[in-house]
């Protein structure tokens, strides 16, 4: 008599095939998921490996353009930075693979959905918060949150040895002493010996970029066109290599970026549960969008509108970081995105006044203006002196 | 009978020496005042040429230990950036530059104040605002709003024939097609062929830093030593070079991040008047300390404590950007930023906690503390959820 | 040889009285308008005196429904309280008036506008930045910051001097010794024996509310239904008198409202110049809608859209009192309000969770998890407690 | 055999009688605590109840002062209020009595502390967040959150029944139909009828403050004398009497505000928990204050830190709401609030420029000035306009 259906986020490595029996043996009819969002995977022997495993149904699914049209590029959009610097590779990931997931527990009447995600990560509450928010009902098994599990399961040669006796294969190459999220957006590394701070990367670890000293001397001159905050077309001016859909130009800026060792950070970061980590990113057509964007928005965008979104960026940033992509908050930031781009940009050079800010040309600017522009803002300054005249005189 | 005495902030360069041969010939007693904020300047030339055109007296104030003491440390200390992009390396200089030329004046018996700067910029305001703050009452000769200064002198021709009738050595050779600003913290390229946004910087604009296409391979490796937010000394792991007073450490950072090409942006920004314009600079040294401190404040500083912070940094910037260095408000941030530094980060290492985020170590974290912060934070969105589809319903 | 047409905001008093006939001196054609928005004016007197006193033509402007609509409105969406206190109904006024004069401006084909706001005072900028931002073309004549105006009339014996001798009526009740602005939304008083921070307002100063003292001891309990944010319906419960038109509503806001008392302040604020000064208003039917609008908004708003929104509204509300209605940035804000309010309201008690929120029932909620919450949110503390006691014993 | 000691904040009513019983028969030394801060309470009762139920210790204290003096003062510095209208009576309180709380079981060498507040309110988290971080390592039990217990007791029959078998004193007159919580600053009604938000509080259930029909016709005068933001004496014109300790000075608000009907409010809440409640909140006093308070600081602060403030204080509402009184952040902000009153306010009306408000006097002040002020604001809203007709007609 089985508990019901879940669906399993599955990625085919040992701890998501031990979950799959554990989940098994519980009395659940397992159904594995596999998202494809860009990473480096062979994802047939993932399906037969399921299969293998006692997977009711396995479904392996093609994420890649709606990863970068529906959450890459609002991103961009929002110039998402988390803490100045992380550019979320992994936090717009999640809430693309768990929309993913429920809509095949629906589909499927699946009462439950579970994942590999640690207790002590961010991912946990990222696909749950999606989860919980598109289907609201749904009832999630987080092993590695339950004791009965992860007190079985209390570290690697655990998870080894229930996989001999369960038929699942172990991996035979030696596994990195680190762990790994890849996507088309970029890749993360973190724990194992990266965990202590002071320690400094491998540099054999990076995979998507070239280590800036071995990367070409000539650059690679790229034009980049946007439409309503998203580019549409990317052109390399020195081969006139082009491309126009939103997964092919990202993937390009990806293989020029990675050429170049662009935008590779360390970083230590406050994960949303409270405690501080140290993780590696390696980012590199994100990294090239971000300041193309921000390049192209302060060129179009009003000056205290863009101040008001830069605000509101930070706080998008924050929420997609703690997983609440899907949110009203989040809806009501992503409204504001939208509006941002009122302004015709096909033309952009007509947008900046080059007669105003000529030093050369007076143009429709009368420089006596300025002079009461100081005055005034200086009013409530020398105000500020007064008092503190009379303040120290009267102490 | 003269009408009084005003100190000039004086370059030594055709328009300051025309302002002064101007404003005796208005009836003022001019006292030049240059200030040694690093630029590369010959600072004797400079004395006698202002002596020969008439100056009453002659400062030259080297303010290099001040300027990077007192105001390039509390921007490294706000992680001061102005629109995502420019480090204020102009916008830093001219409350210093200022603040000495009004202890002249006041020292002096001057009245008036006067400098160079031009009507459609952001300098004239940081210069004035700080004379204000600093010196209330006094008046200031800003020639460039001045019709019948700017009226007369249209353009450089205007400039180059007055200097000729009056005995004002004119430069020889040819002026670069854009103006410059040069001190210890940035060069900044505006103006001339650069206000054309599309054309590209010539190669050979840059002074500061090397093309990255020929900077070096070999990596230096810094370390660098910070106390209460602020570099206390930097060494050269390749070498052993070491530095360790705030000069030296920031001009050493300055030829280390030069050497490598490091600090160049080319953007357009929004001057505080209202307007865009574009303006390359270089930033060497300032770029590797906004990193490293970023790097240790996030590593040292509390989460929530670092998001107020970071959104009073960018306020602070646009204050700083604007002119308003001494206002009553970013004193008050600067207060913020003094008490940010409360743990001891001589041992940092001790303050981040390994154990605690470990992925294979327990640690005092109980796993299942997760479902229900998780399930907390999911109420309001599962909540939410359910209002949508009574509206959807009922509508 | 007319110097063209000007559109001048005429008031029918003393001043732009005087500014009609000394336009006319200075060689414009004079075209006068007078907005209808709620004040106590005899309008066909005023229209009468324009046209004796050499107006060529005469506008009457009945604005009131558009400015409950357009403006007061947009205010009440936004909670719009600038410095925690003054209801903004001045603020909203000027841009309601500037608009329809910048109308007839173009529709006249008249170069100018001008108006009679002091040179110290908010109004002028609010005034003159609709016109700008409407009529970017536009002169503007402010007679009251052009020297050989404002140093011919240095008082109002000047201006009486004046009046007679240019056949002016001159007032013959005499003045209150403080100035008026009335409008539909409020009135303001300032100056005068005003001025001084510390003196009482006399009890007779009032117009728009009784006196606390004398108001009815038996309440008027009124229903008021809100669409959108903004109200449709209001029924005097005890009475059963019911409107449902936007002017209706407001005014029928202001007879209670002002029966009882409400809405008076007297404050200090901050102006856009950088002065402070002091303000009595009384603003019956605004405070009545703000204090409603708020409830039904935290009633129906998401906790984090309200918080967003909360900050966004509070720079919406200085940005209006500073004088930016028409500014892309109360532009890109204005998008937002109308965003809010995308729950079904119609229904409201639908939408607040009796169950979930209630004490006594369980609901879909299981307390345990709070346990997880709260220690995840201390996780944080925790550290920086163990930090701050490495810190104490270290030094 | 003991299981510990445990520190039970220990009210005297139902719930906690049972939850000490209950803590007993769980092995458990229990040291009731009991604060004083204000509330209407039999104390002496209560002492002797719970050493009648076997309390091994019985701690009663008089926390008034320092409630008003740490918790009270630093609210009304920040014009302490949560979404716009909840002035913090509870969540200033309950940090003041968990702080004495852990002292009492640090003291008595007590590992655990134990609280009555339900699983889905707000106080359990202001409690624990207020343990964790002064007494990182303490171990917390929340019956109502453990399953055993709140299965156990579903509903105040069956702790009725509970208290007859333990000897626990049943209150023989019948509750009201709401919960309350009273302190020195307000009581807060909420739960059993005011649960629908529909329905109108019965017009006995304020205990602070008079219905306002009822209330005096005659005003009391009162003259507020504040120190760095802090009341230090109040006096009333009417009468002369006159209070200059911190408890005295509340009381007597408290009294006088109460008395006339002052600061009741009735609102929908948003817990932080992400639910929504109705509250009843009666804050005499506090209300006096927070107007007197943000009325002192407009005229005394800065406008641009005024501004600052304004922000910080919403983000401080919050934290303190959310239970974050001891947090880092919290901390940070406080340092603010004490920067804020660098100006001598023993003498304010000399801190208010008559001659530059004034509409009569011409004072340091250049109309002209605000002509260039107001162009200055014009540039980016005129390029504004030309960009949208370049769009317009694009398009």
């Amino acid at each position: 008599m089985s508990k019901g259906k879940v669906v399993l986020a599955y990625s085919g490595g040992l701890d998501t095939s031990c979950i799959l029996v554990w989940l098994k043996e519980q009395g659940y009819d397992v159904i594995t998921y596999l998202a494809n969002i860009g990473q480096d995977e062979d994802f047939e022997a993932a399906r037969k490996k399921a299969e293998s495993l006692g997977a009711k149904k396995v479904f392996i699914e093609d994420l890649r353009t709606e990863f970068v049209e529906d959450f890459i590029w609002p991103a961009v959009q929002a110039n998402a930075v988390y803490e100045d610097r992380y550019l979320l590779g992994t936090a717009v990931a999640r809430p693309c693979i768990a929309r993913r997931q429920v809509e095949i527990a629906r589909r499927e009447g699946a009462q439950y959905v579970s994942h590999g995600a640690t207790g002590k990560g961010n991912d946990q509450i990222r696909f749950e918060l999606t989860c919980y928010a598109l289907y609201p009902e749904v009832k999630i098994i987080a092993p590695w949150r339950i004791p009965e599990f992860y007190n079985r399961f209390r570290g690697r040669t655990d998870l080894m040895e229930y996989a001999r006796e369960h038929g699942i294969p172990v991996p035979v190459t030696p596994r990195a002493p680190w762990s790994m999220d890849a996507n088309l957006m970029h890749i993360s590394y973190e724990s194992g010996i990266l965990e202590n701070p002071k320690s400094r990367a491998p540099a054999d670890l990076y995979l998507m970029t070239k280590n800036p000293e071995d990367s070409p001397n000539v650059q690679d001159v790229l034009e980049i066109e946007f439409k309503k905050g998203v580019p549409v077309k990317v052109t390399n001016m020195n081969d006139g290599i082009s491309k126009n859909t939103a997964l092919d130009v990202f993937s390009y800026l990806n293989e020029i970026g990675g050429k170049h060792g662009v935008g590779r950070i360390d970083i230590v970061e406050n994960r949303f549960i409270g405690m501080k980590s140290r993780g590696i990113y390696e980012t590199p057509g994100g990294t090239v969008l971000l300041k193309a964007h921000l390049d192209i928005e302060t060129f179009t965008m009003d000056k205290e509108v863009r101040r008001i979104k830069q605000g509101l960026g930070i706080k998008f940033s924050e929420l997609v970081y703690n997983g609440f992509w899907y949110s009203p908050e989040c809806n009501f930031l992503s409204v504001l995105k939208g509006q941002v781009y009122i302004l015709g940009r096909e033309s952009p050079k007509s947008l900046y006044n080059e007669e105003l800010v000529s030093m050369d040309v007076q143009g429709d600017y009368d420089p006596c203006d300025a002079s009461g522009f100081i005055r005034i803002n200086a009013v409530r300054l020398r105000e500020h002196h007064r008092l503190q005249g009379l303040s120290s005189t009267k102490q």
